[in-house]
């Protein structure tokens, strides 16, 4: 394993150029490759003063370029279907940021272009699968110990949306989290959406259905409650709470320091998503590197990007009519080699 | 206030006898008068050995009996309608258990009676308002420090239900405190009922839909969602978080001792409601006791006894049917003296 | 048991003041009789409207005043000793707040005439003894679950001290509440006395010796430390960690609701020891009225007076030499009987 | 900074395995250049299938060998010395693992060889210093909120100590963890300490005083107290309490998932302390590599590992005599290029 996986970052925005800054100065047997971004001065800025990396507007031109083995998908939602098809094409390993593609019709091509190559490629961006206290509250649950799950309770909240967030987006964009992260810690697909509208927080912006209260309902009966707000104003609080037939586990109220100064004892809330999960996000790029470099794949793939997005989709509707919706997914293509 | 104010109390069984005993040795300013029970030897059993208690097989003579000026119903629900009448009909103030009347137009009855009196007569005993942890919540949200209320999560998980408990009491029986809670803490009445019923718990009996999602919704808009799980079997749990406009606040994780051995930091979980909310009562009597003897009447009355029977019997039907149900009260009759 | 209790309170100040409202609006089983107070203007307010008490200067004629059948003495320390034995002479139960007699040749003395007696008369107002915490803990150490205690860490911060406060009060006033708790929960006598003195903080008046450092030996090996800090400018804290051969608890931290707003998830931290104690000081005195009625004397006496008499003065002593000071106790009389 | 830092680590036993794996495999920017151990066979075990690394039994064999930029000493502590003073003679940046040099001559002699060469070239391996909860207190005592800092109160237990640890290696090898961690935190050297010795544990091995109780005094007149208990049973903590003027903080009640199931509410507590500073020894050699590419010497040097083996032999000769022991620094020397 001394040799450096070569990396294209394809898109260089906020989340591409902290993906080439932990490739370059975090993870551990990676380097940056290529950079490919349509804007060439943010590619290059993303870049910063690396050696030997090559910048490109072309993405087809960044997958082709000298020492790119694997690809890190960090363009926006729109490009990704063309650029995962691309990367399949030539046999690269894959590591894309969520979503993988927006609607589920063109998710599900991605899905059945994989399955005809016979093999995965692919790791979907669900960071959170790399939390430690998901992953602690995951290995729980598979433990048997607490009993089946019935319901899990979470609560997802921002301190403010960023400008142009639409009421569909609180489901798309931001819950999209908790229905990967459910169907993972129960292993079940979900079958129905129902959501609820409170009347919107003064602190959101005019016109956005914020919070909304999301109900999905499982295979197997289970049930899964949402909280989703964004623009709470005071936090970054990602909570889950695991009700089972033999006790309750949570998780999202991790504290480190106690502050007791005038008038109370504090705890620190974490602000936004980068501190939250930080370290989730070195995980998840760390153990996309090392199966690479052993050849396998391994973490969410497409089949889980799929079902994100058809979630989602049946959520938008749900929100638009008020009405419990069923989600139909497309039949599964027998899973590729699972390496 | 150097007289002790003479109670009858009304039904001898284990929430009756436990009155008896708060009166005559936690209470301060009361005695018992006269205990009443269809069985004369549980009343016995009840009053102990309490010096010159008469008992009673019958209601009415126990509120005509010498030095009665006071009533406390701790009989089965289904007299509660007779008793309250026959209390009013003599003027005497009363404290009744919940529910104050199981079906809500027996409980409009009620209301209406106390109306025609002119003045208040009648606490009903929905003793989580005289919790601690409760009325600090309550009075934070009425503060207006974390601006408006938009949704409250409840969770009210018992260690197992009694037996003959049915489906349709995890609502009457069990939910009917968070009805009230949610009622008095947002000072809002309740506009419509949605049940969801996951797959019931391996742990809980045959045939019993344990857990539920209930599902409120209020004037003005807010959400109110309450777990109830009644065959838990690892502890006694009641839970409230108010998420509000500018902050969120959160009940029910209070501890005491942390105890640290093999394999972990633990804080002891109370195991029944007579743990959790043994100073409830207590303050609840008190304040009942105090608020007597200045011939005033405060605490929860008849029109909250009325909208919990007629909210649960919504949430009933909305069980059964698995419809979203509109709630719908009588016109409330102008209040009564305020004393 | 439908008698009330009659008790004379003696002293009117701040103490007796609340224990004629504890002991006339909250308590059970008990009437204020007499109150006493050289200032007849301050017993006077004391009473209130409470009908029937008679108010006296003269602390005999209060002893000896129809209908007293026990005492509540709360006037300055000075004047116990005197007062005690006046309330022996009459045979009459007494309660007597902390500290018993200020020095430990008077305290010595009480102890030795209630022996005489052959008979307990008195309980001190050690109230921790009496508050849910503690208790909790002592009855975890009796249980003998975690093994023998080694080591008993204490923190006991106040928001700031009154005036007059000297140094050696840190020991005799403050942590006193200390030294008979660790006898307590130990089962054990104090044997030697360490005191260290910090920097002063700059928060405490000039020439305080605050905080301090306290150190105690113990019969069988055992070790306490106290920090006591007077004027840590930002809350009351009473915290206590007993770490045992097999685990280790502690009690202190206790919250009940945890407020999320801008920063960071807050708990409340009590601002004085009346709110901290109010329902250890409410438990104690229905505690010492019950027994009374009954007959009997329970709770802390005569001899943990004079311990905690005798300890404070070793640490003083310590306090000013910088030097460990042994802690040697008369020979203990036989103790009266163990009602 | 596409080059990799080649690094002989120095010493295979348990440590400095683990070190060959967080280089190879962890952190970012290094890779193993050579293993020294007197032991072959230990050391290819450490090397495992890493390509290219030679194995010497000789550390100077392993300083010289073609690639080597950089040491890391792993090694027991009494090689140290010599192994620093091969290393400085080569000009090589070095990362020693504590203690630097057992005993306070033989480090002070590596303190003046280093500041001879004019520059730093060495980093003590204080790994406290590199974990997340004691940078947010450093950092929250150095921004000065809270005042100045009165006393520290730490813990430090473990579940059980290895065969033949001493009594006074819970000071010097415990201890010489809160030895720095307090240095570093309060940037105070230390002037006096105290051990304090309870009964030893039934859990304790015959004949090792476990638990101790240790107390330094510091410049500017603060406190540091320690509880050191190497074979608790329970679990590995280490907690630290800052009490300023204006207010406390505490770390190491870190807390991630909470279990509610039969009898309580549990938070795990972490076994041993690879488990609780995992991340602080990746961030400590993640942290040295980066500055030793930049040409630069960060982290905790050798006045500190001189200034841990004074403290704690002025420990251990407390714990020998039971008497309040002065600490007596070298003058230091001048410090060198503060890179």
């Amino acid at each position: 394993m001394s040799e450096l996986l070569g990396v294209a970052v394809l898109g260089a925005g906020h989340m591409g150029a902290d993906h080439v800054r932990r490739l370059d100065r975090v993870v551990n047997g990676a380097r940056v490759a290529a950079v490919a971004d349509p804007d060439a001065e943010r590619a290059k800025d993303a870049v910063g003063g690396i050696d030997g990396v090559a910048v490109h507007t072309d993405v087809e031109a960044a997958l082709d370029a000298p020492g790119v083995e694997a690809v890190l998908i960090a363009s926006p939602g729109e490009a990704h279907e063309e650029t995962l098809l691309a990367a399949f094409a030539r046999g690269l390993p894959v590591l894309c940021e969520k979503p993988m593609v927006p609607d589920s019709a063109g998710a599900l091509r991605v899905v059945e272009a994989e399955a005809r190559l016979g093999r995965r490629l692919a790791q979907v961006g669900f960071m959170r699968r790399y939390d430690a206290e998901y992953r602690r509250l995951k290995s729980l649950l598979d433990g048997g110990r607490l009993g089946r799950p019935l319901m899990l309770h979470c609560v997802h909240r921002n301190v403010s949306s960023p400008p142009h967030f639409t009421s569909a987006m609180l489901v798309t964009s931001s819950v999209s989290h908790e229905i990967d992260a459910a169907r993972w810690l129960l292993g079940r697909e979900l079958t129905a959406v129902t959501v609820l509208r409170p009347r919107p927080s003064a602190g959101a912006p005019d016109g956005l259905l914020d919070p909304q209260f999301v109900l999905f309902e499982t295979e197997g009966g289970a049930l899964v409650d949402v909280e989703i707000f964004v623009n709470c104003g005071f936090g970054y609080e990602v909570r889950c709470e695991a009700v089972c037939e033999a006790g309750s586990a949570r998780i999202g109220d991790a504290h480190t320091m106690v502050v007791t100064a005038a008038g109370g004892a504090r705890e620190e809330v974490a602000q936004d998503y980068l501190v939250r999960f930080a370290d989730a996000y070195d995980r998840e790029v760390q153990s996309w590197v090392d199966a690479t470099r052993r050849g396998r794949v391994t973490g969410p793939g497409t089949w889980d990007g799929y079902a994100a997005a058809a979630v989602a989709e049946a959520g938008v509707r749900a929100l638009e009519t008020g009405a419990r919706t069923p989600i139909a997914l497309a039949p599964r293509p027998a899973p590729p080699d699972l390496s």
